[in-house]
């Protein structure tokens, strides 16, 4: 997940956002197809090119997107009219951004998904494994492991499932100077949409954030699903429950014996991280044309956030496709509790039944 | 706003609820239809007395079930066995929520249609009205009032589409004791949730919080929209700028001569308080079959979250409907700027058609 | 808590703040003292009238204190001159915030305090009671209940420290219509604050929140210290773990045998809220000589945070002053690790000396 | 600020404070003083090689400590045993936060304290500069540069110097597997700290994060006080406003024209990521004697801290050093603006005479 948002990934973005342009302005006819394939792979060599010198020259401007454009004019020289044709740094920025979060939203929609068929597979299996129900974390009345899985699953079903849509969503920014498309023909948004690869937005969103809000609230939706899965884990491996461990639990740097279900513990850190960064991706409010600092305060937060939601749902498909559970501990622990487990089984089909095609 | 969320309103929902909850039972047939209909008259009587009473008696339990259930056990006497059947304290807590969500949403879903409306208005009226763009708030380059428009438009349609969505979602909760259903007819749920008038779950949620975070994170989207356009008026509203004003200013405690956008300084209030709220409902971690601690914690959160965006919308409203565009000055402001204003009217074309049915 | 922040409190204090103010003006000599004593008078008529009344009148100008204004000058007639003099809204407002504070603090302080008393008890009664000690909620090595009591202790002792300290500084506000003291004596600031009873500023702070982020932050310590202990109460308590237990445990609306630690659980939930109140209370620009709506969004902040705060004190110091400890489950939990507890009664010692005066 | 957060300056923290153990163990008698010499020099070493490898390692045990160690141990070969003496990982990254915290908060508070000093010059120089005051944006009356330079100054002030004393303040941790300093002298932990040249705390705090906390909160301080003065700027700065501009204004990639206060921007986009991440420090649940998640959430929160709002201090220095003001403009804009500038001469001296010793 680092990899995915690291200033690597970041600058790679920014070029293939700025050559993805000029073979859309070629496209449409107002940039020669054959400046457009120098300007791609002038962008390509760019690309691999140290973003740490981009980054120290982008502190001036405020964004990286100028010192990019001042060096891709210099590499092609006589084709520097055609580079970032009618663009201003947002299209290029936010577009970026966009595509950034699609690359990095493979990976964690991919993580759920395993993350879901671990708790299907958890659900199948312990369909009938009856364990203590526990509320305010004292024990109840019976439940069934299958119902637990069942519950996350669920969870994390729903969060992935947004998360893809929204995947399917996320749209370029072109809008020029001050959101008009002045200077550029009408019909570029379509020809970059599809040259970028991604969604033509209905309108140029320069300071209409619905868009990363509400990739934000999805990505907060998909922490709580993570967080709750975690915690569970970590509650039902303490040493006094005992009911699930870890298949590969980690160590201490000072006692041999422990066997921490760090898989978790770490899934529990990657969740927790979100809901202020989604607050701050909620608080910026920017101002007519382009806003004066909640555009750049929305980078690192976004940055943060995939990297926690992503880091948390990897953290804990490691977890669950390890996970032990030992029925002889929950059949200990529930010795006492009077009660049955109600339609637990039920519940079970009925979530299962829920996700086969 | 605060009618629809404040202690009447959650006593009032609270006993719904439980009458929802009889007349389900008496449905699949656990309760006689009689005392289901004894019940519903008891939680009507009940929903019309002093709500701080109950807030006293909640506090010792931790939840205002508890003395809610003891009370109407006492007035139905006799049929105090099917009063709260099979249901445990969240079973009505998480309904009564979803139900203050639903009542409320229809005034913040409506505000924000008027508000959508004003925009179109607006856009459709100044989609040719010259005005300086301003990005990081310099003059830029030109754009049009009625593009600024589509945008806070398109915004507004955006987040009131989907919390009007999510209004249709909205589920009940019924799970008992521990989320199995047990001493409960399977079939019960379906009927409970066309008495109450939510949807039926997909299973039961008492620790799967998604459900509460998606309807958080639509509500934040909200606030970006609210406070966008409010934020647009306070700027343009500037005595140096002067290219709108409101209909109705508030004034000052100490000088006459103000003219505050105080509709639009307000509905921003309002949307400025939800990030931390969303943070706060993104924030708990559900353990097992209850938490223990994390549910006691949406209450307060929700409702604050339901206010701050019901009064930014609703302020955002008067705001709006009443917006005054001084052309001469948008004329005014915009001299000595080069260029034009690119593809602005098409934007709004396209903006006003996509709105139509 | 809630009374001393709910409706009631908020006109008392705001009545009060005006009736200081006049009697500053006399200290000054800007006001007749008889005049002072009638708006003292009218003012305090005034605070026992209906508070929801004033908040209607106060949506249309955005703050209460112009209808408030309005109506003292109304019941004092002749003397209306006198009334509200040289100050604005924001004046009177954020002056009222600060005695709300100071208020509410003075309740706060006390109940952190009790609650550090119990903690000293328990570390003291339990300083050589062995418990095992458990690192990510696994058992690791032994340490004492005594130095888990004393880590709860200090984490208060520090939040109740600091808080009690901030209410000795909290300040009045007094500015006038745009920071400057303008029609008012310099040296009313200094009378306002004697009158009131709180602390004179160094300067005017309408902008200059970092006042009331310090507050926010201070307040946000304490939930950090009160979520710690209520977490580790919850946890001890668990059925399998069984360590400490409440004096007077929740019961459920479905199960008759649940003993749950609420008020554990309940103080873990008004701790839950801070960090999202504290992010808004932190989050507004306060634009030039007054904020257009991060000054009104901290009044529902702060409020809540008082009350999330209190409520949370409050709830643990019932929890703590009833902790029952088992220190034969401690034993039992205990047996089979391996090693010593250190030097934890030392840590215990040195806790309890720092305590001491 | 980037390098005093990067993980190059982690892996010199953490190696800084491993050396730092072995000499303070030496110290006390426990380790040889030679290798205690031997130890620094391999930590030396360790220091400088790749730490991306060392991240690698740490993900299978949740943290970096425990390769660390490993790799240390292996460079010393038969002094193996002295390393990470009687410590547990915690102790060894919470003493490293706090060291890269103290480096940190030494260019921050000395950044603050350039931008007082930048106010304080500003005041002066304009004690007496009419401009006009406004709220809500909104003018209202006369108030003087000066005035507001102060009040901006004051804020900057306090924030800086509550952040050099906490500064002072930060301590080691040290409290070994359960934090009962079980195989340690007593005395080693005020050797640590001479050593680590960082304070001594009153005890083990491995899960009472208040100082944490507090840290977070005078930080959230200071991104307030940035985040004021850099929005005042760039609301002054409006080209219809005119009345401040900056020395080296930043340009953009598509207007030739633009004079952006890029510098003020910036500061506000870095104080715009503080509330949400002082939340998240706010936040977590450190159960028992090691947190199960929340330690490990606080690593990346608390650099991000670091670096948002170092990263507004810089820029704010910038944009204050060479902050220029019109006042003609100021002169212009106040025009028709009936009243006086009251006492602000008067503040502005309170001010200035307020920071000399």
């Amino acid at each position: 997940m680092v990899a995915a948002t690291d200033d690597r990934a970041w600058l790679t973005a920014l070029c293939d956002v700025e050559a993805a342009l000029a073979r859309a302005c070629a496209r449409v006819g107002v940039v020669e197809p054959e400046t457009a394939a120098r300007i791609t792979t002038a962008a390509d060599g760019l690309s691999r090119s140290d973003p740490a010198e981009l980054g120290r020259a982008a502190a001036a401007d405020g964004n990286p997107v100028i010192p990019l454009v001042a060096a891709l004019r210099a590499a092609v020289a006589e084709d520097a009219a055609a580079v970032h044709f009618g663009a201003t740094s947002q299209d290029v920025l936010d577009t970026a951004s966009m595509l950034i979060a699609y690359r990095a939203l493979a990976g964690i929609v991919a993580d759920l998904s395993a993350c879901g068929e671990s708790c299907a597979r958890l659900a199948r299996g312990h369909r009938d494994t009856a364990m203590a129900g526990r509320t305010l974390l004292q024990q109840a009345v019976p439940t069934t492991f299958g119902a637990l899985a069942a519950v996350w699953g669920a969870a994390l079903d729903r969060a992935g499932a947004r998360l893809a849509e929204m995947r399917g969503e996320l749209p370029v920014q072109l809008g020029g100077a001050a959101g008009t498309l002045a200077g550029l023909p009408r019909d570029v948004v379509a020809a970059f949409a599809a040259e970028v690869g991604l969604a033509e937005p209905g309108g140029v969103w320069h300071t209409d954030r619905t868009v990363v809000a509400e990739l934000a609230g999805a990505l907060g939706v998909a922490a709580v699903a993570i967080g709750k899965v975690a915690t569970d884990v970590v509650v039902l491996a303490q040493t006094e429950i005992g009911e699930v461990r870890e298949r590969a639990p980690g160590g201490s740097s000072i006692m041999a014996h422990k066997q921490n279900p760090i898989a978790a513990v770490t899934a529990r850190a990657g969740a927790a991280q979100a809901p202020g960064l989604v607050a701050t991706l909620l608080s910026g409010e920017h101002e007519l044309q382009r806003a004066a600092g909640a555009w750049h305060a929305e980078w690192p937060a976004l940055i943060g956030l995939l990297r926690a939601v992503g880091g948390g749902a990897s953290r804990l498909d490691t977890c669950l496709a390890g996970l032990q559970v030992d029925t002889s501990a929950m059949t200990r622990n529930l010795a006492g509790l009077d009660g049955d487990a109600g339609h637990a089984g039920d519940l079970v089909d009925r979530y299962l039944d829920g996700r086969s095609p």
